[in-house]
Order: structure tokens, then sequence, then C-alpha cells
């Protein structure tokens, strides 16, 4: 790894030297970058991710929501269609549920060649509690008419994607949301929602990747047919090429990281940590499935070992895990992988979509021991 | 700027077509851009920063603070060297002050060619209310020695830069530690620190850009001679060139931002406004001056237009301005520049320095009217 006509023991990727296409990034994307929020990979050390560490993912603004007029809107093919103010929602039944979030694009920067969107390296998620009014509740209370498919929730923000002029939508088939523990959020971590995580109420669908916990909520409604809107059909799928349509991309999957050891050169985040015995500990999830099994490599990929896992604090939530390390001095690529309940487990190599959704291609973490 | 060849009113630059330096991120960059966190410029519509939303830029890593062993010590050329607990810092008289602070390296993305570091566009920004001691107060009760010329301030984040293995250290002439009212800050927003901006304790400078306000504080020193650690010597200066020593970093340039208009394309982040009266608006802010003046360009900065001005916060925080654009179908290229008290006015076009530092080029935001 040492270039020989740098002298800085932290070489830059192409300083000097042609880039790859898989090494640069436009414009666009580091627009994106700087407005949307990662969690630094240190922060797994908390199991409740502390306020204002959780990754965000906006995709048009921040909407300026006036509570005076603020309503929640519920109709379509229901019995008694009714609209709620925030008073009235908190006085409906509530409950807390631990849930650790991901974006669908969390790894989607380490895909080559990649689509230019929110370029996440490995740092969109987070873990919070969430307090609000279950769905089903609601749901029950209105009365959904037997043709009930789907139900749409809309947010309020818009903006263009894809040349299309929309509200945030998204659907969910009548028997995911019969069939789950979906809130309607109004509190993250015991405080009322920021603006930027939802205010004044979102959707939390444990288990899923963000795209499906809509914030801001506006409107729900009941509907027969399957809904065909930008966010539900043009993208979060999984997909070869611009034209094929792709399976939708659903539940999260199975992922570990680490904790990145030792200390960081602030550039390039090479670490460097002191020969010994290294504790290596990080946290690994699976939607609403447990995790089997965390392996470490501390060749790259070649071989790998068990890790111990620690408890699982709740059905949706992220898993310790830690492992000792025999660190001897020279330079390692780290890396990590877990396996689900059912036996899935991350690839070691690039498994590449188009869209660059569900990127779990295991972490890879660059180390000199002195 | 419409391109025939896309079919799209956004097109991304780049696609397709050869990407200049300037258009081109490294992966470095990128890197830092996941993991460091700007306030989404629509963030600019409230006067205190909801709390996870201000800017923030981490050198090293968050590091973990055990609160049964962590203390502040104050030593070096002093009668009384001390150490206290947080209890005992939270004993003392406090005072709570409402500060904009900004990272010196914002608007770094936007030279040509820049250095390679955290690639701020223009979000690195952010306003508080500061609750703290003050650091004079601290001072007084412990008697600097009369030799001192200078207060150094140590956290407790390691790492490399340069290639120099080193703890974040800044220092401050003690004529300007004497003059001003800095805080060691304890609460932000009337909550404990998050880990994140500097638990459980740092420094507030109010006017100083945000590499001044060390977090994680944990020494405070009284010496005699001039500090010549890294972040006080080989960066944060205004340079021409790597050898060029340069003039040091201190106060916030002026600098005025406008909320974008309209709503957003996803990727590209192009805005469409509908065409009628416009009311834009924004804030400005000069460090510790007041600001002057506020102008708004819709011609990409060759004609200008005052805009009016709201109150002032506090002496250390950013400014309202409002402006009513009426807006005509079309594409415009949006601008704003502020004016401090003392006459200084943000450049239309770039003034370059190596480092990337205080560039306050004013804005650009891209918008089609129709």
């Amino acid at each position: 790894m040492a270039q020989p006509e740098h002298e800085s023991r932290f070489p830059i990727v192409g300083d000097g030297r042609p880039l790859a296409n898989s090494q640069v990034f436009h414009a666009e994307e580091l627009q994106l970058a700087t407005r949307n929020r990662g969690m630094p990979l240190e922060g797994l050390r908390y199991s409740i991710t502390p306020h204002g560490m959780h990754y965000l993912l906006i995709h048009f603004d921040i909407p300026e929501v006036d509570m005076e007029t603020w309503r929640l809107s519920i109709g379509g093919l229901v019995s008694s269609p009714t609209s709620l103010s925030m008073a009235q929602i908190k006085e409906l039944p509530s409950r807390t549920q631990l849930v650790t979030m991901e974006c669908a694009g969390n790894g989607r920067a380490l895909l080559s060649p990649r689509a230019i969107s929110q370029p996440w390296l490995l740092e969109a998620i987070g873990t919070a509690e969430w307090t609000g009014t279950p769905l089903r509740y609601l749901l029950e209370k209105v009365g959904l008419s037997e043709n009930v498919t789907e139900v749409l929730f809309t947010g309020l923000d818009q903006g263009y994607q894809g040349d299309e002029l929309q509200y945030y939508q998204r659907s969910l088939a009548i028997k995911e949301v019969l069939a789950s523990d979906i809130l309607l959020a109004y509190e993250m971590n015991g405080e009322p929602l920021q603006p930027q995580h939802g205010f004044p109420l979102r959707l939390v669908v444990p288990g899923w990747y963000g795209f499906t916990n809509v914030k801001w909520l506006g409107r729900i409604e009941a509907i027969e047919k399957p809904f065909q809107g930008y966010q539900q059909v043009k993208t979060y799928q999984y997909t070869q090429s611009a034209e094929d349509p792709g399976q939708p991309v659903t539940h999260i999957r199975v992922r570990a990281l680490m904790i990145p050891p030792g200390i960081p050169d602030f550039v390039t985040r090479t670490r460097v940590v002191k020969s010994g015995v290294v504790i290596l500990r990080g946290r690994a999830w699976a939607g609403g499935l447990d995790i089997s099994r965390v392996e470490v490599s501390v060749d790259g990929g070649v071989n790998w070992q068990e890790a111990p896992l620690g408890d699982r604090l709740s059905p949706f939530s992220w898993r310790e895990w830690s492992f000792a390390w025999n660190a001897l001095p020279g330079k390692y690529s780290l890396r990590v992988r877990g396996t689900d309940s059912q036996g899935s487990r991350q690839p070691v190599n690039q498994e590449w979509n188009y869209q660059g959704m569900g990127n779990t291609m295991a972490q890879r973490v660059a180390v000199i021991v002195e």
C-alpha cells in the first residue's frame, strides 16, 4: 500500500495519479452528501443512537409545518374518514419501540459503477426509541372496506425526481399493515420529533429500510389498486439496468459493522492501532430477523473467525458483538460479516445492482498496527 | 443550460461528459462528507438551529468519555493549578450566549482547484444557545502569572494529521482570552452537550470560526511561548501555496445565505419556483461584527438590490433578511452577498487560497421559474 513517491504514511488515493470511475464522485453526489447525514461509525458504541447522531436522508426539503392547521387525514376506502390534530393523536393509545433503521442506499458509493444518488458509504444507520400510535389501532377505528389491498402514506415534502413532480409517497400491502407493529411516531428517544426526522408525525415500519418510514406524514389512504407512484415503482427496486422493472426493496438485509479501532488519520481515515490484544466491537442487525452469527476477518476476507454475540435489545434492533484480535505489527484490512437467522450471509465481494440498493458487501477497515 | 442530448430538465453535470477537476471529488473527500454534517440550508428558517441540525466537524473520532474519571485540568503558569469535576464546574457562575458558528472550511468545495479536506459547500453553519462557565472567571480564580502570553486548550480527540500524531489543540492569545466572552460550555440549547458536540465540555469562542471552539476539553494551560502545534501553525492559515506560512484564520468573515426557494429536484437540487412575487429569505452574520447590508442578485451577480434586514438577536448571532422578487418565467442564478459593519463585502468571484479557508464567495442558487 505504501507509495514510494509519497512521503506520507497515509497516501491519498488519486493524489497525482489518474482516478478510476469508482474513486471519482460527482458534484451532485457531494451536494447530497453535505446535506444528508450519516452516523459516524464510532457511534456504534451506543445501543441507542444519541440525539442528532442518527442518520438522515431527506429526499426533497425539510417542510415547514404549521401546527395551527396541520391535521393527519385518514380516508379512501374506510367507513369513517377522519382528520386528527396532534392533540387528538396523543390521546390515543401509544407504544414505544426500539428500532434500528437503515437507508436502502447504504453502501451505494462502494459499488462500481454506481447510480448517481445519495453516495452513502456505510453510515446510513441509527437506532432510536420511537413512540407513537399503533397504525392498526387507527385503521380499526376508521373501518377498512373489504376491497382494500394497500394503504398509501403521503408526506408533506414535495419535489421532482425523475422529472416527476411529486409528494413523497409510499404504500404498503394491507397484509403487511395488519401483520406488523407499525407506528405513527411523534417522539424519538422520549422527545418530540425534530423537524429533520419528520415533525410532527412519521411512519415507523420496524424491520423495513428507511424509505418506507414516511416522514412529515399528512395523509393516510386505504386504496384498492396497487399504488404506482415514483417512489413505489421507479425507485427502491433491485434492478440490473435502467429498463429492468426489478424486484421491490423491502426489509433490511443482514449487516454487521465494526467501530473502526485505534485512532484515525484525519484525511484518509486509515486507522493506527497499538500491537497487542485489540478488542474489536460493533453491532449487527437484520431487519426483523435475529443475527445467528458474526464473523471477523483480519486478512481482507480470506479467513473468518466467529465473534461472540451480545443480547438482542428488541426484535427490531441491533445486537452487539465483540472479538479479541491478537494484533501484530503490519498492515491489515479488517472485515466483518453477519448471518441472519434464516441463513443469509453478507457477501465478501460486490453483488451489483443498478440503483445501488441493499449493498451489504462486508465492511473493510484499513489498519496499521505498530 | 438545457442539454439537448438529455431529456431531463435537471441534467447532471458530467453525466456522460468529461468532468473538470473542480467537478470531481476524491473518495477521501466523500468519506469526510458522509461522517461530518452540514445544516441543510432550509434550516436557515430557524433563528436557533434545532437539535441535531447544527453543523458538525469532527477532526478525529468522537471520543468516549468516562465521567467517573473525567476532570478538567487547569495548569501551566498559574498560582493554583487545579482540576475540576463536572459537578464542580456546574457550581460555578454560568452564562448563556446565542452564537452563530461556522467552519473555516465552509465553501472549500466551491474553490477550484481545492485542498483535499472536508469538502463543505455552504452548509457548515448553525446557531445555538450555549451555556457554561465564563473562562475569564476560572482563570482569575487560578491566578495567571504575569509572563503568560497564551492559553492552550487540549481536546481528548486524538489522531494523525500531516503525519503528526496529536490531540486536537489550539491556543488563544491572552489579550483575546481576557477581552472576550469565552465560555466553557456544557449545555447546548438547554440540554447537556451531545457526544458529537463535545460532551462533557467544550470551548465556545463567540465570533471565531469553529476550529477555535475546542470540543471534548480536557486541559487548559497558561503558557509563555506561542504554541506551535499542528492545528495552530500548519493549518487554519490563509496561504497561497504549501510552503507559504500564511496568515492565521481567526474571526468569522461576513456571509449571507438564502433559503433555496421553491422546491428541489432530488439529485441536482435545482429549484423550481412558481412565477409571481417570491419572498426570498435568509440570514447573514459576520462573527462579532454587525451586518450593515445584504444584497440580492437575480442575474448571477451583475446587478444587485438591497434587502431589508431584521433584528440582531445577539452580538454574535445571525440576522434575518428578506427580499421580494418579482419572478417571471425563465432560468435564473440567484445570488446574495453581505457587507459587515466595517465595510467588508463578500466577493462575487472566487478569492482563492491554498487550504480553502474562509471562502465567502457569494452563494449561487439555480432556479427555474415557471
